[in-house]
């Protein structure tokens, strides 16, 4: 995100703190997203809500002289994230025994252009958008249960985020903690949860699948 | 599919034409999604009406014996069909440039199930089940339309069934249609539509991918 705002900044001559830019514009994810979670506003995909974050940020950080085409292909940096470098690796060993699909609330378009971008492996792409709701409603966790006839329990959440996997065990669905030091940048390292929290709590994919014994 | 049958019917000692099952079950597939499609049913997904036509047809043919697991087994014989052979290498080549999906009838696990045992490299699963529509309901087709933000002409609909094309045609999508002669068994040959009905007509899909030059 850092790397598209200065490739951004220097094609247009801007002068832009672009660690903070792209700080602000993940602030402005949670609570959009609680504004549809709370009936503020109908069902939104995400790539508009950043859009509207990306306007206001526009603003604030006094971004001038951008045309519309620009702003569009900018607000998609979001499309073209960098995966962590164990991911197609880990992912390619887990998928040969199990189903895998991000559970995400990046929108469908979103998270195919991503897979393609950054080669994951994925299966199937479970947006949230599917089930027009955002994480943490159940509607989003219940959605493998659902479309594969599974028992909860038969199904895995896998995450960097502790709230996440809390709201996927709550519904009995097994949980695994990938472990992210750098998840928020190098000046605010998330603690590693408690032993026993969740069923797995491993450094990365290629752990997870070493643990699962694939 | 016949092959399955004959694998089941090996297994338990049964006597069955398992051509004319398969056509019976196939057969059964319109008339149940119209059920749904005219209100008669609520939404459900194809798994579960090839199984309520699987039972009829498991009387109708005197087939007894089978345990509930081995029917479920049956039944998902519709998750491990082969692709006709030009299928991988082709769809590797339109995905170069392309987003690619299947727009199908198939629930999504269904769908992905099949991706995974054929080796089929989509980058997204269009199941009429995200909509809750069968086709040629509208909002099938306007999926990818709705999901990618696009104008109908910026999609394609691909298909060897021409009824499905004129449906994807009448809302602005464009169209390539896939002669396959063998699509309804060595007896009954399809005729290929009159140059010109759709915007591309190609024996497979090697010859499409070089027609849209990748």
């Amino acid at each position: 995100m850092i790397a598209e705002g200065e490739k951004l900044g220097r094609e247009k001559g801007l002068k832009v703190d672009w660690a903070a830019f792209a700080d602000a514009w993940r602030g402005g994810y949670g609570p959009a997203m609680n504004r549809v979670r709370t009936g503020q506003l109908p069902w939104t995909k995400l790539d508009v809500l950043h859009r509207t974050t990306l306007d206001g940020l526009l603003e604030k950080f006094k971004i001038e002289g951008l045309t519309e085409a620009e702003k569009a292909h900018f607000n998609k940096a979001w499309h073209r994230l960098h995966p962590w470098p164990d991911s197609v690796a880990g992912l390619t060993r887990l998928r040969k025994r199990f189903v895998i699909a991000p559970l995400s609330n990046g929108n469908v378009s979103l998270l195919t252009n991503m897979a393609k971008f950054a080669g994951l492996p994925w299966d199937a792409i479970l947006s949230t958008e599917l089930v027009r709701h955002y994480k943490p409603d159940k509607e989003t966790y219940l959605m493998a249960v659902d479309f594969w006839d599974l028992e909860p329990a038969h199904v895995m959440m896998v995450a960097a985020h502790a709230g996440d996997l809390n709201a996927a065990k709550a519904l009995g669905l097994r949980t695994a903690y990938v472990h992210r030091p750098l998840e928020y940048g190098p000046a605010r390292k998330p603690e590693p949860p408690a032993a026993g929290t969740f069923d797995f709590i491993v450094k990365d994919f290629g752990e997870l699948a070493t643990q699962v014994g694939v």
